[in-house]
């Protein structure tokens, strides 16, 4: 097991609200691009926080009025044009990775979005399991607008679960913004926030779910993922084993015995 | 084949409104909790339904002012507590076979909430085709504030396929209540109805369903769920298949003629 | 490779705007019904589409104020009554391969739905990738009301998709159109748009994609449907393999030398 509450990451802000984990990239003069490095400190950081002790949720920050102007033109693309195929596999695939080490962090990564959340900024957003959202926030998947394609890092398998099909074929084609309005009504954004309280309805919903069974909130996180492409059938079964595991818990237990004493539950994560 | 206009079942309300069975929960002063019992009866019930004869829809009616308040917490969380391995599996198992026969039992079923539907309440709602609410509906899927997982009876599976990924994440690590505004918008309830007026609302539309061609509908319900997890052309073919089955029927040369003949095509079923 | 621009086909309207081909049914005093030659054709079309080097996008357009009243029931519906099972199915599949040509013929498909959309008209309208509607548009999976399933060309599978489990359920079981404020709010069409406009809009909206990069449009196109049931981990890993070939396209060089001179990229698809 791993404490990250000394974690001191070079190429973002980290810090602990209790026991939620606070990332925050930091060149709001640019509206926080990504960088080859920013992307593997992330990616190495969500796979630490797989095993960490101290933390019970992560939330994401914006910074200076935006969340993240996805990876940087003159530090990552550049250097991409004209590489071979294999360095470029092996760009793409840390990229994926990212996703990959969010989805499999065991810990719900709740995303307040301000501002401009763009190419892999929005991926950020959308590999998290909940977003809030400022009415000023604009997320676009514009990796068409760079030449690419939409398929980037997860989004052509999961934007259409969180949106529907039709509206992401949209977004994806045409690169365009989804406002908040938009990401609302659609589902993208669980519910929209000022710009000045975002911050703090983030870490407040992390602290109040972190104050729940994480070790339940952790299998909620796997079987999600889990049962993405299982026959309904065997995701029926796959929840019958993993929700009889949650019942050898203490705390469930401890969910019990405050029911019959008439009190809140405390639970421990175990 | 079975009849069941004349099943007894000791543990819920069971009639017949036509060829639609009408299911009710029978314990209102408690908000119609579930128990050993009726989890059993109701599993073995549409067991049974796959090979009814003269049922061709179900309804889901609340009791009271409620619909269903889940698991009881004395008469199935106690005992869960402390239970061993073996005997929690069964019993998830068992839960999750509830959902099970509901897909499999070849009948629409259309659930009516009103009050409360919580934990197991709230999952045989999701499990439902078709759901009117009540302006009053409260549905939680509760299971994190009893110390659980939120996968429970095929809940991370079904309802983000219902509701979108985002939403049902929320729900899941939360536990919070889903207000029926929230749930006609988000796709959940298809229609809101008054509490005085859904029981008969959710008869008539069970009602016009089963008038319509039933082969054919227990062909679409099996499809539903047949291809949540198949690739897109395989869908396409398992549809060419199960759609040349009902060109077979008598009740498609039933409509054809009733159209050639400009009146109202009469259903039977075969 | 195939040029399409001198395409003439029999049954039905073809045109080029640019590089977009434009699609209408030319029966407007029927409503614009499909038949088996219609059916053939548009398959046969949607597999020329494929390999076809003047066209980049396809655009669908209603005529005389409706977009398609299905199988022609005295031209398709009559003949398959009685029919034996071998030609049934042949039947079924063709149905079934007009949606699967759609949809692996490597350009976005735009369906601009105006007045009566059912049956096989709905299901062109499903089956291409952005929907604008007029206030009029009608659309129904009215299958059920000519004696069959809901299971038709895929509608089971992608439906659900596109606005949700429960709310595709009530079209299928009922038959019932779906208003054009429903389809826009589910997130079926994408715009509702005046009827007086609606062609240029969407031919416009067509041209404006054709305008950004088309090869990796069509890589778009094949992930959205090609991750339709992968495992979110296989997706991921899917979409890398998939980006890293659009990296390198020129047309990713050519907007970041855009980029860098501050000018408007020009994409040429390769």
């Amino acid at each position: 097991m791993t404490q990250m509450a000394g974690h001191r990451p070079e190429h973002f802000n980290w810090r602990m609200e209790g026991r939620v984990a606070c990332i925050q990239l930091d060149r709001p003069e640019r509206k926080n691009p990504l960088t080859f490095e920013s992307y593997a400190e992330l990616r190495d950081t969500y796979r630490d926080l797989a095993s960490a002790e101290d933390v019970d949720a992560v939330v994401l920050l914006p910074n200076g009025g935006n969340f993240c102007s996805g990876g940087d033109v003159h530090e990552i693309i550049g250097p991409l044009v004209g590489m071979d195929m294999k360095r470029l596999l092996a760009f793409t695939r840390m990229t994926g990775d990212l996703v990959k080490a969010m989805i499999h962090c065991g810990k719900p990564i709740i995303a307040a979005i301000d501002g401009v959340a763009v190419g892999a900024g929005a991926i950020m957003a959308m590999a998290s399991d909940i977003r809030l959202a400022t009415p000023e926030a604009k997320t676009a998947f514009l990796f068409t607008r760079v030449g690419l394609a939409g398929c980037d890092m997860g989004a052509c398998a999961i934007l259409p679960r969180q949106i529907g099909q039709g509206r992401a074929a949209e977004l994806l084609y045409t690169g365009r913004s989804m406002s908040a309005d938009e990401g609302e009504r659609w589902g993208f954004y669980n519910r929209l926030v000022d710009a000045e309280t975002i911050a703090d309805e983030a870490i407040a919903l992390a602290t109040r779910i972190t104050e729940g069974p994480v070790f339940a909130h952790s299998i909620t996180k796997t079987q999600l993922n889990q049962e993405w492409a299982m026959g309904i059938d065997q995701a029926i079964e796959a929840e019958a084993q993993a929700q009889a595991i949650c019942m050898q818990t203490r705390d469930f237990e401890r969910a019990y015995r405050a029911f019959v004493d008439k009190r809140k539950p405390v639970f421990e994560g175990d």
